[in-house]
């Protein structure tokens, strides 16, 4: 790390936050707690301008190669500036052709096409590559909420993530092999995890703070000339994997693979391997259902086949608690409630909220194997192999 | 390569080119040379329904997973039928929402997924990726001047690449190597190839039938529910990689990295790689320039400055030349002749042409290191570099 | 796969086991056990002369090149086939001066150089990478206690791997993350199971079996001129992930990292790439050792620190347990028992049995950080971090 | 670059050099100019002790991740000193069980098992990654000769891997797209560069100075327990590319896969990568000979064949001057006039020079395509080509 590197790192991990922090409260103050125009323009202004500077020395210094890791923090801090920056909207993408943020969009494209990631701050800078010190990781704001979103969000990534590892694994070794029920205990141990942690997020995060003081800071935003749409907690390879590892979803589904197009920039370098290596292997549930009938009384099957089922449906669990507890109690709710104003902010820059809601429908009917004959629900297919359990 | 991907690779080496070529013929007898509708409909019914049955019997088959040339050559046969039905107007993006052509979007998109570029076929596979079998290459049609054109553009790419290839070798050697002089004569002597190729592209190529003929098979076209832009003779790491190396153009500005951004997906995951690890390297004129006083007027320093600015200088015509010629002839040209409708068609979904001449021009002036001081052109550092020759 | 692969994996999956389960059981009614010379010579040409053929048709086919998955598991059965030749003393290493196998050396050699790894069969052909069908992998034999001895030595495997991407995962965190406790559990977890896997191998395999039966296929043979040493259990990453990133052994420790040249190629790729990573990155003890004073009253440190020690124990229980009952009642303990001509055998082409073990215990101790002063051991360190616990 | 790293880099590139230089004007003034026992013992004790001492700076600094080339760099930089104290009889391999170097083995060891190359100096640190400062670029002594050997050695390295670039882009190509005959040009005229540059450096570099002053710091040397080969100016992996495309040597000939494997670890990574690709992919000499015999009359045929031919040649003319004036007059020629002790301690640590010779002969037949039939020579084959011309 370069010394501007670290003044930097330094800023965004104190005053930067110190700021935002400050500001939220003097929004919170309002009547129309939604509206952020005209409030603390000075705290803005101190906001843009340390920040600009900052990031100015770090143009000045040139690229300083120290590999990707170092670039992707970089990135990641270039991010949490310029986001925070909309959030405030001292830049408004609707506003403006080109981010007014010359300095750190110069900085931020230079990193994203060198490092092969999008140009903006992506969940992993906030979940699984978040580095702590003593004991703090990074954040917008020193809010109670923030904190929380923050863990249980990278406690679920990691929890996904490890369910992914032990299906991924096996692969080369056919479903009928005698390690394969290890795998699959560990999968499903995995996937009660995350429902676990997704209950404790349900019940500890207030519907409040997090939609008005955290979300705020995902919004999309301009780099340069384009638009890029704000992080999502799912930005990351694990529950794609799931997904087509399971067989769940599929990729040659256009709906399904389009959304991991769109999502393939947002995920680390590596992740984005494992991804598309993922894409090129036949499922669990394609390999079941091929097994032979005369295979398919025995052992290994029987015991193969009702964990797999076991998998997709604690699988399918995660995703309905994501759509019908998650979703519903800290978005949907919330919208509904809420007048005119914020209800254009909400959709100024993604797709229309139902729109979006009904995306999310489609995902964990998907996942629950839902019976739908609309989507390519795996429901018959699940069917078959339950059918098949003495 | 499994008997589906032959025969629609055979398919699209034969029946297709034909169809095409017939439909080319109808256009050219007609009044109204650039009108499509309503000409031939039975051939494009014919190509529709061929390719569209090709495609479902690859679907059915699933993934055969065959390593990434197969995937990649077998994206690039489902894009020339894409394009192909584009620019018979069988699909019209602004027309739709999502292309019609279900089965080849879910073929494409699934492999632009699992291959790490855009689902779309790419200047690669007309280019350095096009098979010939006993001396014909992949093509659209059989028309003599799309093959002059694949031809000569395929070469120029070549010859970039060797230029490209020479220049990043210096890297690990630093500018003073004595074997540095023999890396800056490669890449020259591969610069004037590309200068010759141009100029024979430049007489051989008819004016009216790239314009009617060939261009309108490059336009963009939706996968799914996006627009994915034109294939483009740009669209290799090699001339980026000249360009950053030269430090003609450099990855902190805006304007230029936006461009890197734009084009990443439309290059090989190999070509990827190497621009973006040439993003991280200091370039040569930034090394030259930072040489002490005292090395300037050593023997190395004097050969050394002296070969490079010879290569800045070819980069510098290749770039006129392209400009001024080839753009010139093909396509402004011909574009200021023509009636409101073409004029329409030619820009429906690019920038208006004179947005996308100007942005080409600006591009060219960086690579020429033109004296203009309204882009971050480094004309004054190269003229530092010459005063300092004796 | 081609139909000559397809083959050969067949032979390998039936004759093969049949011919070498024949042979243990003639060599078993012997009164010397351990003597192959003269017995079954039929069943040996068989065995030579089948495999000779069908790998001399591979060869006749040329190269194939379909992607590594399916050149690795042609070099896996390749081996098996050099494997059981030497075992049966086909052939034997220190009685020729180059493989009097021609044509599998040749496929094997290409293979391996193909593939960047040993040329020969490594441990994950038998454990990670053996595709069962129908509930059977590949083995040698269709002996019972093969059978064990390779489930339990990939359920060990697999969990390893488990423990390992926990800790990997932490590197981004740092130590003080609220997401690591998670990643430690996940750590600890995998390793009780590993001992509880241990302990039902130690339980269920038969000494005599796997002494006389099962290890002499692991054997060091020739490919071409050179010898490579035999399969080993512990050619996967896994284990010196979690011995680097615990930070028991160390990557400047010249034993150790002999240790870890010398293993590299015997690695699936991907393995080797982990572990090359995994060196160059700060230890989890190193971590905690640099936390300043102040920070080890913290809740965070405490929490963690006792987690990070309860892994540390695990880990030095599953190496007390792999030496002190595996190595011991599987290997010391009958080699002690053994005439001459058994021992000579036992030793000839490895280090003799006394240095091993003495390197093995030092390896034990290293991962139990044992009191001894001889060795890098941590115990110093251990301690220290022990102290700071409340 | 840390201060330690840059100040043993310094001394790599000031004293280290002085004192070689010293100590081989002090071995010259001597009547037995092979011997080094007994002289210059305290220029020999700076030696070892002013390495050490840096060296241990960066031990316990710790392992500090500053990237691939860093680490290889610093590889470099702790093979030149082994090497030279290898040299100079400080440590001898035959003498040793394990290096006396400690700190150095340790520090080798780490960064080779890292980087995924061999622990020890490789030929690209004295050539193709060797950064010159202000026109100097490292080496062991200030002796002309070592940087006329140097300074040739790397010209024509890269002039081969020009060559390899060329031929191998052909792959996706096949062999009848009209770009061929461009890159088959490109290979001919590097192939033509390196024979002009082996003739002066045959012309320019003395047969004493190379043969006592220059050689022996490529000997063999122990890196901790094991011995690793010396340096060979033939270490990248270009000449074997172009082998292997020409199909002048296979991949499935045990002799010349046993060489790659052998050579592996001691190219550059990415050398590595490159080489593996190419065993996988038909050679050009195979795609002629498999073209029906219906396409041999056709133009593109006569242009390719002949070009292909015309490579072929070039490549051989390069194999035979190596074999014929290079090894002859520099090594076989000085080693013959050369007493006793002379001969043993040239042959010390690799084979008898005889056998070595027979080897280098071997493979020059097959780059000849030389009418041999005890070798798998392609000289039929060449021939079936040549009568196919018209
Ligand atoms: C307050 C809690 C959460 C809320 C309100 C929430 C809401 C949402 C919303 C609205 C989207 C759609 C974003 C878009 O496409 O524009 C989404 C996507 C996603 N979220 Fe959450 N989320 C929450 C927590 C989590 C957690 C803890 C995880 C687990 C890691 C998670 C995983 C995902 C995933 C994987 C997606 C991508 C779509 C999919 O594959 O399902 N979310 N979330
Ligand atoms: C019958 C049971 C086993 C016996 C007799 C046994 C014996 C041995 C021996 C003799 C070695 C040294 C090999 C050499 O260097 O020549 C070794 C190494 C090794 N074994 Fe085992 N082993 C057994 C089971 C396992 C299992 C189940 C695992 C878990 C995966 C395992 C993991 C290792 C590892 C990692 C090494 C490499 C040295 C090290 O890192 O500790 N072994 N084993």
């Amino acid at each position: 790390m370069t010394a501007n590197v670290e003044n930097f790192d330094r800023w965004i991990r104190s005053s930067f936050i110190e700021i935002n922090t400050e500001l939220e409260k003097l929004y919170q103050q309002q009547d129309d707690k939604a509206n952020v125009v005209g409030i603390g323009d000075s705290l803005k202004r101190q906001l843009e301008e340390e920040g600009r500077s900052l990031i100015a020395e770090l143009l000045r210094e040139g690229n300083t190669d120290e590999g990707f890791d170092a670039g992707f923090d970089l990135l990641g801090n270039v991010g949490f500036y310029m986001a925070a920056c909309r959030r405030h909207e001292i830049t408004e993408p609707s506003r403006e052709d080109t981010s007014p943020l010359k300095e750190a969009s110069a900085l931020a494209l230079q990193l994203g096409a060198s490092l092969g990631v999008t140009p903006r701050f992506a969940t992993a800078h906030l979940t699984t590559h978040n580095r702590a010190i003593n004991g703090v990781a990074k954040s917008f704001t020193s809010l109670e909420d923030e904190f929380i979103f923050n863990e249980y969000n990278t406690r679920a990534v990691l929890a996904y993530k490890r369910a992914a590892d032990a299906l991924f694994r096996t692969v080369p070794l056919g479903m009928s092999n005698v390690s394969v029920p290890d795998l699959l205990d560990a999968a499903y141990d995995a996937l009660e995890d995350v429902i676990r942690l997704n209950d404790i997020l349900f019940e500890k995060l207030d519907v409040n703070a997090f939609f008005y003081l955290v979300r705020p800071y995902y919004k999309p935003y301009r780099v340069g000339r384009e638009i890029y749409r704000g992080a999502n907690a799912g930005d990351f390879a694990g529950i794609n994997i799931i997904d087509l590892m399971l067989g769940l979803c599929r990729a040659d589904d256009s709906y399904y693979s389009q959304l991991l197009v769109d999502k393939m920039l947002y995920m680390m370098p590596e992740d984005q391997r494992c991804l598309m290596d993922c894409m090129r292997r036949p499922s669990l549930m394609d390999q079941l259902l091929q097994s032979p009938d005369s295979e398919q009384d025995s052992e290994w099957f029987q015991l193969v086949a009702s964990k797999f089922l076991k998998v997709c449906d604690a699988h399918g669990r995660t995703a309905a608690q994501h759509h019908n507890n998650l979703v519903e109690k800290f978005i949907t709710k919330p919208s509904q409630g809420m007048d005119e104003v914020y209800a254009n902010k909400l959709t100024a820059s993604g797709p229309p909220l139902p729109v979006l809601l009904r995306s999310l429908a489609k995902l964990r009917d998907l996942r629950l194997a839902a019976e739908r004959d609309d989507i390519p629900s795996r429901y018959r297919d699940i069917e078959t192999i339950r059918n098949s359990l003495r």
